[in-house]
This record gives C-alpha cells, sequence and structure tokens, in this order.
C-alpha cells in the first residue's frame, strides 16, 4: 500500500527535525526540537513533533510515521547504540513511539533514510548502486545495491566511518586505531586545519580563526579555501587524500558507481569535491576496466533523513504491522 | 526455470576444473584441464572440458554452462580485467563460449561463484548475510546479502583484497599500497613466516623448509603451529590480527553475520581461526550490542566455485537468453 502522508522525523545529536511529506506535493509543513538527554525524554520530544505536525492543516490524515536515528538501529526498531544521543541506548523506539502516536512506525539509520530521499528525488535518482557519505562529527554511511537499500543482517550496515585504513594510526572514540572518520570526517578535517595553523603552515586560516589555532573548524578550512587561501589549499589535499582512499575501499567491496557526500561541509561544493575526485582517480584498481565513478554533492541537505524517513514509512512494512 | 543438469567450470591460474552437476544428486562427473595462456586457448580450453563431460554419461542431458572467471568480469559475461591469467584481458567469455558450446551460458567471478554453493550446501548455509574470503596468493571475495549475491552495479563488487588497510604501507602488485591482501593473504602469510625464520625467530619452521628462509610458504607455517612450534604460532598471530582487521572492517561496512574463509589454508581449521577469531572480538565496534559473527572454514573445498557455476547456470538469466 502506498501512503500518500506521512511524517518523518530526523533524531540529530542537536536537534529534532520532523516534516509531514506528501507523496504528490512534497514537503508540507515541518517542525523542530531540541535533542533532549535520556531515553524517556528523547521518546517524549519526538511524539511532541508528531503532535504538532498532525494538529497542523494537512496533518490530519497523516497514515504513518518513519524516524531516522543516528546510531545502530536493528530491524526491529530499536537503538541499540548511538554514541550522539548521550544517555540513549537499548532503546525499543520504533514500539515506544507506535504506542505513544498510535500510527505504525518505521524506524531506520539516518544516513539510510537519507540516502533514500537522495535516491528517489536527490543526488543518487538514477543510480542503483550507490554510497551516501555524511561528513560530520564522524562519517556516516548509507548504502544503496541493486537499488535497495542494505540494511545488514541486524540493521547496522553502513558503519562505514570504522572501517580502519591505517592500522596502527590515530585513536578512535571507538576504542580502536585509523578509524577512517578520524582522517576524513568533518572533524577531521578540523584537526589536519588545527595542525596547520599551529605549525604556520596557515596564517590565513588562522587569522579567519581569530588567531588561535585551537578554534579552527572544518568549515573554516573550507571557507579560507574558497577565498584562495594556499595553507587552506594543501589541508584540503591531505583531507582529500584520506577521503579518498576510504571511497575507492568502498567501491572494491562494492562497485557502487555514484558516491554522494552529505553534511554541511559539502556546501562548499567543488572546492571540497574536485581535489576528492582527483585523489579518487589515483587509489582506484584498474580504472581503465571500470566505467568512472561519480562523486557528487547530496542535494537536499538537512532534510534528507526527514524526508527518507517519511518516504520510507509509506513505503515499508512498518511496526507493529511488519 | 529450474534446469535439473548442468554444467559448471571453474577456471584457476593453473587449471580449469569442470563438473556435470545433477540438481538431485550433486556432482556426478567431473574432469580437469591445465590453464594455458592467453584468450584463444583459455577459451578453446574450456569448451574442451565442457566437450568432454558432454560426451560422458551424464553429460547428454546438459542445459546450460556456468563459468567462474578469477578477476574482474562484467555483467555481460566478459572478463574485463584478470591478473591472475597471463595474457587474458577484454574477453567476452559469455559470448565466446556460448558460440562454442551451443549452450546458454551464465559467467561469474569465481568466488562469487563459490559463495553461491558455499550458501546452498556448505559454510554459508542458512545465513543470508555472509562473506566468502578466500586466501591465496591474493584475498578474492563474494557477498550475499540478504539471501542475494552482490555482484555490483558492473559486475566488480567483492574485491575485498584491495581495500587498504595501511595507508602507507607495504607495496602492492596493484600498484598501491596497504592492500589488505599483502597482509593477509596465504601468500602474505608466507611473507610472514619467511621473515621470521629469516629472523632467526622460527627455527622449527625453519627447518620444515630445508634451512632457507626464503622456502618458507604458508602452508609452512599452518603445518607447523598444527605441531605447536612456538614460532610458528607467534607468526599466525601477526597474520590473523591483520586478517581480523579486515573482517571487521567488513563487517562494519555489510553487518554480515557468517564469515566463511576458503582456500587450501583453512584445511589447516581451527589452528589457523581461533587466532582470527580472537583478534576479530578486539577489533569489532561495540560488540556488546551486536550478536556474535561466526567466522568458519568453507567445506566445498576446490570444488565450490564449479558447483556454483553450476548451480548459477540452472537458476540465473543466462547469456545468450538475457
Amino acid at each position: 500500500m502506498q501512503r500518500r502522508l506521512t511524517i518523518g522525523v530526523d533524531v540529530g545529536g542537536t536537534k529534532v527535525f520532523g516534516v509531514v511529506l506528501d507523496l504528490d506535493a512534497g514537503v508540507v509543513d515541518e517542525h523542530r526540537a531540541t535533542t533532549p538527554e535520556g531515553s524517556d525524554a528523547l521518546v517524549a520530544t519526538i511524539s511532541d513533533v508528531v503532535a504538532v505536525l498532525r494538529r497542523g492543516a494537512r496533518g490530519g490524515d497523516v497514515s504513518a510515521l518513519g524516524v531516522g536515528l543516528p546510531g545502530l538501529v536493528d530491524r526491529s526498531g530499536t537503538l541499540r547504540f548511538g554514541p550522539n544521543l548521550p544517555g540513549v541506548v537499548e532503546l525499543p523506539a520504533g514500539r515506544l513511539l507506535a504506542e505513544a502516536t498510535d500510527l505504525p512506525v518505521r524506524v531506520d539509520n539516518d544516513a539510510t533514510c537519507a540516502l533514500w530521499a537522495e535516491h528517489r528525488s536527490g543526488a543518487a535518482k538514477g543510480a542503483d548502486d550507490a554510497v551516501l557519505v555524511t561528513l560530520g562529527t564522524g562519517i556516516g554511511g548509507g548504502l544503496l545495491l541493486d537499488g535497495r537499500l542494505v540494511r545488514g543482517a541486524n540493521g547496522f550496515a553502513g558503519e562505514i566511518g570504522h572501517m580502519v585504513v591505517d592500522a596502527d594510526g590515530v585513536a578512535c572514540l571507538c576504542g580502536r586505531r585509523g578509524c577512517w572518520e578520524r582522517y576524513a570526517s568533518g572533524g577531521a578535517l578540523g584537526r589536519w586545519g588545527r595542525e596547520a595553523a599551529a605549525a604556520g603552515r596557515a596564517p590565513q586560516l588562522l587569522a579567519r580563526a581569530g588567531g588561535d589555532p585551537d578554534d579552527v573548524k572544518g568549515e573554516d578550512v573550507t571557507a579560507a579555501a574558497v577565498e584562495g587561501d594556499p595553507g587552506a589549499l594543501v589541508v584540503l589535499e591531505t583531507f582529500a587524500g584520506w577521503f579518498a582512499l576510504g571511497l575507492a575501499n568502498l567501491v572494491h567491496v562494492l562497485d557502487v558507481t555514484r558516491c554522494v557526500i552529505g553534511g554541511g561541509l559539502v556546501e562548499a561544493g567543488d572546492v571540497l569535491l574536485d581535489p576528492v575526485r582527483a585523489a579518487f582517480a589515483d587509489r582506484v584498481v584498474a580504472p581503465e576496466h571500470r566505467p568512472p565513478v561519480e562523486i557528487v554533492a547530496a542535494e537536499l541537505g538537512g532534510d534528507a533523513g526527514a524526508i527518507g524517513a517519511a518516504l520510507l514509512a509509506g513505503e515499508e512494512p512498518l511496526v507493529p504491522e511488519s
């Protein structure tokens, strides 16, 4: 059954963002709230966002709820592990939200939701084999193979940020060393920038951050690079090499034809992506025997997760129906 | 349509091995030949193996041919790149073999074929999300997700041996550095063994190889370890750490529940796999929130590729039908 009007909610580390999606007309309403601490408060906040949207002009006929959560979401809709949501662990979100809203509910990983939205109406449209790579504090991932989302046996697929690319490398929050996200996330770009600024290799970048190298962020690097700062461009080259290395790993394992890059940093556009494309070309095996892989910016921005959750709520088996 | 009697041929670097498979009774005949050099000779040899099998008692009613090739096989049945087959490149094997044998033909990557056989009647039975990792000179890979083989957009999925795990590491034949197969293939186990023998850290291993450290092979390491040689056990620990690191990468990306390990080395059994299991447990993120991953030996040995090719010929769309 195709539902025509659904709600999608994307839960992030700082905000809970909900939309009402009309399958024929797109997003017709939206609402956001601050992410609280703890499981009970989180369920209450999501329920409140849903309630506000249902009281709106177009919310009365909503037939299902989709929710995207950051972390390991199992196939029953339970968040098993979500390091970016303090105090939240082993949360049966699907069941609790179905009870709280009296709607059928679909819960998924946030990057999986975002990829589905990009596939339906954004940068992954027309590609049946694609990855979504979101650059934030870490690296999130969504996988699409043969036109189908890949969730994995437990629902945990796409934890691409914890692919080890440098065996004895930088320590990661996960307790191991050398995870890709330590080198190629938005947070890592900031770290490369801080190192360059502290070493005197990026004076313009340092000035942009107010003179304290500790204040340099990933966005400062891309902004300085847009203005042609040579120091920032060198930092981006370093970042691009590491980022491309991980993309090549994914292409070798999965043979995807498109890599969609999401997260706030991609608003910088080609100043970020061109060095990645150049570095990728040097890192793929047997390039002369395979069609080129497209590396493109996500198109739906911060709305993708909520839109994708709403789309999936309209299409997929739901709790408690499934 | 389910075909009842098919031929499967597995092409390796040294031999071409064919079987007649009866879906009800299993393998009813087999034949092998030496792998020749060059495309024309290879097609002729495969055709000969097929002809011999069809002249046999059970070959007359064969309805389709499946072929497993080592390398990048595209969706049209062309071998685009096969570094282990000298003189063979851009070979339209599906079309040429269909013409030569007058049978409908299915061509696939050899590891993909082997995984399908293990899934149907071997070590991957009952697992809908599994990887096959074959240890040879390099590392080959087959992927099964949601019960379906993953071939990728071009047919090139599963090139897991070229996942970079050590960014500035050992040079690989592919022209890059730090590929997993440089650290964790059968060939790599031999290299770890040679290093230990040359450094005087594995005297029993050195004696087993006849006194010349350059002659130590991966099989010598596992054989010495079976006998309790402390030097060989330390070598296996090193190998196991690297092997487990790559398995953990695959589990984080794909969320498979079973890793089936193939190749001649796995005949050593638990002396090889127990250290891998122990090392894996230290390398998986959030183990307390996910069911354990099974790491098991392949069961069908060297026959898996041919059996899988024959199974796929009985089940999948074929050239020229597709």
